[in-house]
C-alpha cells in the first residue's frame, strides 16, 4: 500500500516509517520540524542524537534499498497538504502531526492557542483535503488515552452502549481530560466523526497510551536511524523519564503519591499497531477507536519496575504534582481490537528495558540535569513577557 | 452587577445588552462586526435596518439616560481582549462573540477553518484572560442545542448520571453534533470544564435552541434600537425565514420531510434567561449547563404555526435538506434549570407572531428571494476559487 505518514520525523513517526517500509509499503514521510524546534525553544535535545531526516532516508535507502518519500511543509497550510495528498495519491495516511506534550500545551496562554490551533485545524485541514481529493483514503490517527481522562467507570473503544431513562444509545464515549493538549486530541476525534459521518471518510482512531522504549527492529540497523529519546519534564514520556534519571543517579521524580494510573505501551508495538489498523482499514464512512496500550501501571508501580531493573542504587523523589488530576482513581480500559487483528503485545514485566539503560549510559553525558524538574504549573499559566 | 457582553452587536447580543442595562446593570459591549462582514460577503442585509453600534449607543443613551460602554476589537486578539477586561473589570462576560451560522461553517473548508479558528481560539484566549486578570469573572457562554445532536435518550443538562458494568460516574452528556459550527460549541464547552476544574472557574454554558422573533421592550423604544433579523438561506433561523417567506408570498422552504426536531426560544426570553443566569451566578470551580429553549417542534409543525398565523395563503415546499441529519428521531429535553430560576416561557401557541408579521411586511421590499434558497451542501464543500 501506499502510505503517507505525516510528523514522519517525530519519536513514532520514523520508526512507523521504517516499520511499514520494511513490510513492503510505499512510504512517503512528511515534518515540518516542529518538533526539532520546540527543543530549540526549550533549549534540550534528544538523549540519543538523531540525524537530519533527509541523511536517516538516505542511511535507510542505502542499507535497505527501499525509498522513502519526503514532503516538508505544516499541514496547516492547504496549499502543502492538497499539493502533498495529490502528488503522492496515498492508500492511508498515518497522523502523527501534533504537538504532543501535555505539559507544553500548559506553559501559557500561547503554548495552549498553539497545541490547540496546530492540532485541530490541521487534522480539519488534512479531513478537507481527504474528501475533496480521494474520500476512499484511509486516515489513521493518533490520539491518546488521556483523552479519556479517569472516569469511574470502564473504559471501552471509543463508543458507548448506554441506557438512560430507559432508552438505549451508543454514543461517543464521554471524554474528560486533563490538559489543553488531551482536550485538542478530543476536538479532533469529534471533527473526525463527524467527517466520516458526512462524507463517508474511513477513519481510526488510535488512542494511544505512554509509550516507551528507543528502539525497533529497524532503528536497530543503524545509528543513523536512531529515533529521538526525550527525558525533559515536558517531552519525556514517564518510563523513559526514569530509566535516565537512574542512569545519571538522579531521584526518580514521580508526581504527587504516584497513584494516577497509565496505560502503557511498547513503542515496538505502537509501530505494528499502526501497520495492523493500516492493512485492516476502516469502512466507507466508519469512524473506529481502538485503545493502543497493552497494560496499566501506577507511576508508582513504573518508578518501581525501573528501581528493581536498574543494577544500581536507585531513589525516588515525590514532587508536588504540578497537574490536576486525581491521586487515586478507578481505571480499568478495553483494548481487545489490536489484539483481535493480530497483535502481539511486549508487556513490561516480560520485556528486558537493560537495552534502554545501555542507550542512556552511552549518552549519558548529554543530560541536562536541571531539565528534569516541572516547570510547568496547571494551576497557574506562567505570566507571558 | 458590571456586565461585558461580547458580540454586542449582534442579533442577540445587542438585546441582551439593553434588556441588562434596563435591568439596572452596569454594560459594556464588543464586537468586531464580523456578523456585518457576513453580509457583505453573502450579499444580504438584515430585513430591518440596523444603524451603526454607536449610533444605536447613543439612541440608548438619550432615551433612557444610560450609558453603554463599547470596545470595538477581536477577542482572539489578547492584547485587545487582556486590555479590555483590565479595563472594564466585569462581574459577569456574556459570550455571543462566535460565528453562529451552521450552513455558514459548511461552505468550504476556509470557512470550516475560520468557524473553528475563530470559536474556538477566541473562547480559548477568554478563558486565559479570566483566569489570569480576574478568575472570580463568572462567564456567561452561549452553546447550542445542536451541540447534542439527537440521541435515542433523552438531553440532560449537559451532564448525565450514568451507569456502565455495575459501576457510575456523572460525565459530560454525550455529543454528536451536525456541523463544524456546532462542533466549535462541543470544544468550547470541553475547554470551558477543563478551565473551571483547573483554575476554579465559574461558568455558566447556556444551550440555546432556535430563537425567533425580532424585538423585545427595549428594542422596541425606538427604531434606532433594532435588532438584526436574517431571512437569507444561511443566517437567517427557521421561524423567522418561514415568517419572512410567508409574507413575501414564497413558499416556505422546509427541507426534507420537516420531521427534524428543533427547540425553540422566544427572544424575549433568551434576554430573560442571560440575565437569571447572571443574577444567579455559578460557584467559583462550578460548571454548569443549562438548556436554554421553552419547546420543541419538528421543522412541519413550525411550517404549520406560520401557515395557520398568517392571515393569507401560505404554501410549502419540501427541498432535498442540504443537512445530513436524520429525517425523524427521538427528541426529548430536559430544561427546567432555567423555570427553576425564574424563568416565565413565552410559546410560541400562545404568542402573537402578528407582530413578526407586520415588521416583515414593513421591509419586505428588502428581501432578496434568491437568497432563501439553501446553497451549502452538506455532503460537498464546495470547490475554492
Amino acid at each position: 500500500m501506499r502510505i503517507l505518514v505525516l510528523g514522519g520525523d517525530g519519536y513514532l513517526g520514523w520508526p512507523t516509517a521504517l516499520h511499514l517500509s520494511a513490510h513492503g509499503h510505499e512510504v512517503a514521510v512528511a515534518d515540518n520540524f516542529a518538533r526539532r524546534h520546540y527543543d530549540d525553544e526549550l533549549g534540550v535535545e534528544s538523549l540519543v542524537p538523531i540525524e537530519p531526516l533527509r541523511a536517516r532516508i538516505a542511511a535507510w535507502e542505502s542499507l535497505t534499498g527501499s525509498s522513502i518519500g519526503c514532503y516538508v511543509g505544516d499541514l496547516c497550510d492547504p496549499v502543502f497538504t492538497y499539493a502533498m495528498i495529490r502528488s503522492f495519491r496515498p492508500d492511508a495516511i498515518v497522523h502523527f502531526a501534533e504537538q504532543r506534550a501535555a505539559p507544553y500545551s500548559m506553559i501559557d496562554r500561547s503554548h495552549a492557542l498553539y497545541t490547540q490551533s496546530n492540532n485541530v485545524l490541521g487534522t480539519l485541514t488534512l479531513l478537507y483535503a481527504i474528501a475533496e481529493i480521494d474520500p476512499r483514503i484511509h486516515l489513521v490517527k493518533l490520539g491518546t488515552m488521556g483523552a479519556y481522562g479517569t472516569p469511574n467507570i470502564d473504559i471501552e473503544e471509543g463508543w458507548l452502549d448506554i441506557e438512560h431513562n430507559g432508552r438505549t444509545d451508543r454514543v461517543l464515549f464521554p471524554k474528560r481530560p486533563g490538559s489543553f493538549y488531551h482536550l485538542s486530541k478530543v476536538h479532533d476525534s469529534h471533527n473526525i466523526e463527524f467527517a466520516c459521518r458526512i462524507w463517508d471518510l474511513r477513519a481510526t482512531d488510535l488512542n494511544q497510551g505512554v509509550v516507551y522504549g528507543q528502539a525497533t527492529p529497524e532503528t536497530l540497523l543503524d545509528d543513523r536511524l536512531a529515533t529521538r529519546f526525550d527525558y525533559d519534564s515536558v517531552f519525556g514520556t514517564v518510563l523513559n523519564r526514569f530509566v535516565i534519571e537512574a542512569v545519571i543517579g538522579h531521584p526518580l521524580t514521580v508526581y504527587g503519591s504516584g497513584g494516577q494510573v497509565r496505560g502503557l505501551i511498547d513503542i515496538r508495538d505502537t509501530v505494528a499497531c499502526v501497520r495492523l489498523a493500516i492493512e485492516n482499514p476502516a469502512a466507507a464512512g466508519e469512524y473506529r477507536v481502538f485503545n493502543q496500550m497493552t497494560e496499566s501501571m501506577s507511576v508508582s508501580e513504573i518508578a518501581s519496575v525501573v528501581a528493581a531493573a536498574y543494577p544500581g542504587a536507585v531513589s525516588i523523589e515525590n514532587l508536588a504534582n504540578p497537574r490536576v488530576e486525581a491521586p487515586e482513581h478507578y481505571y480499568k480500559v478495553t483494548h481487545t481490537a489490536l489484539i483481535d487483528l493480530g497483535l502481539e503485545p511486549h508487556l513490561l514485566s516480560e520485556t528486558l528495558i537493560e537495552s534502554l539503560f545501555s542507550i542512556s549510559k552511552r549518552y549519558a553525558n548529554r543530560v541536562r540535569v536541571e531539565a528534569l524538574r516541572p516547570t510547568v504549573d496547571w494551576r497557574k499559566p506562567a505570566p507571558e513577557s
